[in-house]
């Protein structure tokens, strides 16, 4: 880094770092985000080391020798934006990490740091479904569910707490990944439609992709889980409805890829749940899963004056 | 009202219109309110006018002759502050009555309008238990069961739809007068404690607070009802929580007379539901039922120059 703090003459660099791959790409002036490089996310191992050095290893490749102008790097879980520390990320082996000043000291530029639903809100509210919403909200249902909202047109972070509508018990039985019991995420994440379709029929399926067209087919099994995840799901907006009152919601993820199967229905259970509340349009996403990458060279951009 | 939009000589009156009662002060240029005159309020009638008629008699009589400077007024409903319309104002009968105009014109002054909730809120956050609060809810726990939001520091409104929480799901089957099933209200509100107290045992009782001093007795219908309005109220802290990551709630209403019975109670079981997300700290708010008259008072303060 420039004794100023500046970064190099590089271009800006967007990273997603996910439990499953690492999305980076270069993220123009324009404001449009080049081809996604994937690599595969390494093990965490026991200090989520590698999971760094691969990210430097990627933005020194597509900064093609130059050092960049700047890296945004988002992350799921417990992200403090404003800190730029990793409180919590599970799958990335990190705890209270404090990523942007070890990547900034390594890339020799500004780093900033995110959350990778919240950076995808803010992609969506820039650049895709949310565009114009002064309250909103982007739902990506995959491997999880949070959202990003988006409230008197900034998005929300509260330390990085904000957002964890997965984990709010809507009245199953079922026990989830965090320890809780009724998560909306252990009900209708994309992984969770997937894994109880498997569990319910002894039939793996690859994803939720899958399950859509069986029940696009009338298989009563996948009618069945996919039933119970639009319930669940139509509970946790109503919730988010009443306390927050989005007037847009955008679903995401990997449930997002059937928008047959899920905004017209979502709505209708959603209305039936509603008295005097006002109930939000429910729409598909725009940015797909490039939604974290724009999200993040939206925040790298803001560091280069 | 002067040409240039400026009240007259007189004081700031600040009016908190409930549906028993309608509260009133003088507002002091040093942020105190001044002893609260109480009125009831009238019956609504066909177009809610006679309520009108007697806020305008009461800031009259508090302005003592002279022209206010300038009068606040919160009511409860679907306010939308901005716009100083009563969308909707049941107890009042009022729909899409844009008071701010209407009330400016006929007391000469500038008017601002608010939701008498998110005014205490503004109350508590300015001069209460919300005090350096960047992130807090002000809960009043009182007829019914509404919370004021403050979001990086400012009352978050959603255009009067913002803080419904009175109105989510919380599982249980009883109806409520919003017309939906479940709804918090209709088991923790002060008003449901009384009413459940009463269908269980035959023995009416003015409020809440007889059944609290029950509760302390020993009493066992007291204290189920009470538990079963803890653990809703614990469940409507655990949706706060997960959407919005409040650090300091303020419970307030009737429910908060008694800090003994709910505070420490609640703190407990909002624990035991969540896992990763960030506990709050469960206050008892500090205005009591000034909080709304102080926080009309603020709103007016802020449209004299």
């Amino acid at each position: 880094m420039a004794p100023d703090g500046s970064g190099g003459a590089g271009p800006v660099v967007a990273v997603d770092i996910g439990g499953t791959s690492i999305k980076a790409g270069v993220f123009g002036a324009d404001g449009r985000l080049g081809p996604v490089d994937r690599t595969a996310t390494p093990p965490a191992g026991t200090d989520g080391a590698p999971v760094i050095e691969a990210v430097e290893g990627i933005v020194r490749r597509l900064s093609g020798g130059a050092p960049p102008a700047a890296v945004g790097v988002v992350v799921p879980g417990i992200i403090d934006d404003a800190a730029g520390v990793a409180v919590h990320a599970e799958n990335l082996g990190w705890h209270d990490v404090a990523l942007r000043d070890l990547l900034a000291t390594r890339l020799g530029c500004p780093v900033a740091v995110g959350h990778d639903v919240r950076a995808g809100g803010l992609a969506e509210h820039r650049a895709g479904a949310l565009r114009g919403a002064v309250n909103g909200a982007f739902l990506p249902v995959g491997t999880g569910i949070a959202a990003a909202l988006v409230l008197d047109g900034r998005v929300f972070a509260a330390d990085g707490y904000a957002g964890e509508i997965g984990h709010v018990d809507v009245g199953h039985s079922l026990e989830c990944a965090c320890g809780g019991r009724g998560c909306l995420e252990a009900i209708a994440s994309a992984a969770a439609v997937a894994r109880r379709y498997a569990v319910a029929t002894g039939t793996p399926v690859a994803g939720s992709r899958d399950v859509a067209e069986l029940v696009r087919r009338g298989d009563p099994a996948a009618v069945a889980v996919w039933d119970d995840a639009l319930d669940a799901l139509a509970y946790g907006l109503s919730l988010l409805t009443g306390v927050v009152a989005p007037t847009v919601v955008a679903i995401g993820g990997g449930l997002g890829e059937s928008p047959d199967l899920v905004l017209r229905p979502l709505a209708g259970r959603l209305a039936a749940r509603l008295t005097f509340q006002r109930p939000p349009r429910i729409v598909a996403a725009e940015l797909g899963d490039r939604a974290g990458c724009v999200g993040a060279g939206l925040l790298a951009r803001e560091l280069v004056t």
